[in-house]
């Protein structure tokens, strides 16, 4: 594959610096356009001194700013997102501002300046409760239960749109949650920084059996890496592990990797939080097509994440 | 059925002030929004001296808007979109905002206000070139091929989050094209006017094989009325006819009902316009279940609106 400029949106972020690693490996020239409203500057920080990398503070609401960030590049991955599923109901109209509105003004910068591909991070949440586990791609059309998920499907017909019209090639990745060094949201974290204040309680949202795939953060970067180099877009993707895992087992694996027994007590009931989905595991089938495979099981992925933490402690301030 | 206080936005187009003129006749009281972008004053004029019929002409883009036209309502028919599914790539960040940025803060409002009842105007279109014809609700999840479909299929997800969430009631109707009195786009419009202008010739998108099923208003309105009725809510609703027509079919009706044989220039390819689907039949076996049926055919439909149009030469101004 030869080498690309890239802009990677949400660079600063978990996925995205993750990515960002990635592609500089590969030789890639990358541009970062991050608001660093959840996103890192430590989490590039290495990269501070590699000219291939340049790095932009701004915000994406701006459609001139959408213009600048993709202008001379080959390719865009669109991470950049609100990601806070659980708060939705807070400010019930940023998902579909920074989800969807966005996403479309990036989508319009593409087709303004002729950028053809387009990879966008999609969520396994879109399935809403699915009928169908493990689901396919081809799962009946779902009712949305969270506002976060609302907007990346929003986001994926507005893409949809634009690729069916001749304008992108689009390959869309539904996600499943994503663990590994710099997570920095949701349950194993929340745990961590629980224990980690204090060893001997833990407080858990739900009844403990909610069920979940989870993918390490260098599987999920192999396959966005991989899909820069495909000729013909392959459209929509699931991108997870064939594994489940339990909040429970998930609990037993952090206390185990900080040497702890904490008293734990569940807030009750089988959702975390209203919208949140009880069971989720996604049929991989196409994306192992094209010969990507895992290459870590989810009780590493979290005991990695749980050393990353432990590591790295400045994340929680 | 009690009579109630209902919200219908875009009041002045089309579908909505003929659901004005169903509402009023059942006695219930009605407010009007409208920004008089398409609606017609003339479409309600006939009502000025009903005092249980209030328009407000006002742009629902304005938060504080919506809260102003919710307040006070038990139900809230939200119509008001662009329904310019053709020009989509004219203007690309209209339909966002119009059909799905707006169709939030109207929800924004029921939650913060307490209003329940939700009706939604949504579209057939968003199955895309559905692969299942009949088209059922729970078809496999498709990609969006109009960004007017788009942003309505986004509006959906965003209703289905705060159905789900428990915050509305809400009734998804997804239409098949609408016919009859006071249509004012679509081919049967562009026929006709371009047939009043000069009978001897009519120029046509496509190739005359797009087989499309129509609804008559009455019809379509009656089913609306009906839903609210409905102490619960019954999700995503399909709302058609059990027939279809090609397009070329659709001429030859026009043609005799204005008794005119012009000669007919086809654009070619099975598309009208890039993102039409060419062939679109929804099943309706979900609507029909509540014991809503059609009344009209399709090729009543047809003349109804051409002797409409031909009375009302005005619209074409």
């Amino acid at each position: 594959m030869s080498t690309k400029k890239v802009l990677v949106t949400g660079g600063a972020g978990f996925i995205g610096s993750n990515l960002v690693d990635a592609l500089l490996a590969s030789n890639h020239r990358v541009r970062v356009v991050d608001n660093f409203s959840t996103g890192k500057r430590e989490f590039l920080s290495h990269h501070i001194s590699n000219s291939s990398l340049e790095v932009l503070k701004a915000d994406l609401s701006d459609e001139g700013i959408c213009k600048n960030a993709v202008a001379g590049c080959d390719a865009v991955f669109h991470l950049a997102a609100n990601a806070d599923v659980r708060h939705g109901w807070d400010h019930p109209l940023f998902d579909i501002q920074q989800n969807t509105v966005v996403t479309q003004s990036l989508l319009e910068a593409c087709r303004l300046t002729g950028i053809r591909k387009f990879v966008f991070s999609s969520t396994g949440s879109v399935y809403g409760d699915a009928k169908q586990i493990p689901t396919t791609e081809e799962c009946p059309f779902p009712i949305q239960t969270s506002l976060y998920a609302a907007s990346k499907l929003a986001a994926e017909g507005l893409i949809g749109a634009y690729s069916e019209a001749g304008v992108i090639d689009a390959t869309i990745f539904r996600f499943v949650s994503i663990l590994g060094p710099r997570y920095t949201h949701g349950h194993v974290y929340d745990f961590v920084k629980q224990l980690l204040a204090d060893p001997t309680k833990l407080f858990v949202l739900g009844d403990g059996t909610q069920t979940k795939s989870y993918l390490h953060i260098n599987d999920c970067v192999a396959a966005l890496v991989q899909s820069l180099g495909w000729n013909n877009p392959l459209g929509i993707l699931n991108l997870g592990t064939t594994e489940v895992v339990q909040v429970r087992e998930s609990i037993a694996l952090i206390t185990q990797a900080l040497k702890c027994s904490p008293e734990i007590q569940y807030s009750g009931g089988n959702q975390g939080w209203v919208g949140d989905n009880p069971y989720i595991l996604l049929a991989t089938d196409q994306i192992r097509s094209t010969g990507w495979s895992t290459s870590a099981t989810i009780a590493s992925s979290i005991v990695d994440t749980v050393n990353w933490l432990t590591e790295n402690r400045w994340v929680f301030n």
